[in-house]
């Protein structure tokens, strides 16, 4: 049987161990254009290194995933962040994991508040996008260059990642 | 009396001798994750220069704007490009300069459709954030850094910024 990992809601607590949430829940902002506008400020700092890297700004329209999802592999970039910002106001599946010592360790997977996005840095294994009930838009700021910037892991058993129990669609 | 500009409907060719519009009407797209997501890819490709340049993401919350609008001033960034991908399904104006001998020549209006973002390149003349009809909040791409890297215009005449005769809220 493949060992059970349930998504937990994505706070900026729970998920500061892997990369950046992008809501407006931050005290990052002010006022500008004469008070017309707030600016939520540097929520991320893309990373964008290895021969020729650029930050590149793509839109990223993504088909939903069932559940339970069975988590076979995990990618990582090693030249550049990524971040995801949904343009849909629905939930998404996030999936990481930190670095062992021959590769990525356990999974953690984190359900997000409709609005909610993420920024992957550098180097951390997580898994695809993977929309929630419905096909999904999202703004992604990665990076462009050359070289190979990515790189996957195949687990020997794979894991089951579910929906929190109290989820409703 | 002020000069009045009609903001036109924002186009690839219409917007193409200013910037880049940010939708999913374009050729530029392929399919990834065994094919349960399209990449609309490299749409932009962000500027961050002069002094420890980098590129920001950012959120936006503006206000909306009464038309018609009195534009007196405009600004522009000289060490970075400035992207706006509305989150909310609402249009708002985009109002951008060619460079004059002195500054800032007439300006262009448009309009954008539900959904468009556009890219304001590295010292392009611009008007500010200017939802239409209600708050809106955008994620905003530009450029961190060291030095002064907003320079504004104001106009010895300002403009009069009209919506289309045909727009409906």
């Amino acid at each position: 049987m493949n060992k059970v990992i349930t998504a937990q809601p994505l706070t900026r607590a729970s998920f500061a161990p892997f990369g950046e949430v992008i809501d407006f829940d931050t005290d990052s902002h002010y006022p500008i254009n004469n008070s017309r506008c707030e600016r939520y400020h540097a929520l991320v700092k893309p990373e964008a290194a290895g021969p020729n890297g650029h930050v590149l700004v793509n839109l990223f329209r993504g088909t939903p995933y069932d559940f339970p999802l069975t988590l076979s592999m995990v990618e990582r970039h090693p030249f550049g962040s990524q971040a995801f910002i949904p343009l849909s106001p629905r939930p998404f599946v996030v999936v990481v994991c930190p670095n062992g010592p021959d590769g990525p360790d356990e999974p953690a997977a984190f359900l997000t508040a409709p609005g909610q996005g993420v920024n992957y840095p550098r180097g951390l294994w997580h898994g695809v996008l993977t929309p929630v009930g419905a096909p999904q838009d999202f703004v992604v700021v990665d990076r462009g260059g050359d070289g190979s910037n990515v790189e996957e892991f195949y687990f020997s058993h794979p894991y089951e990642v579910r929906l929190p129990e109290d989820f409703a669609p």
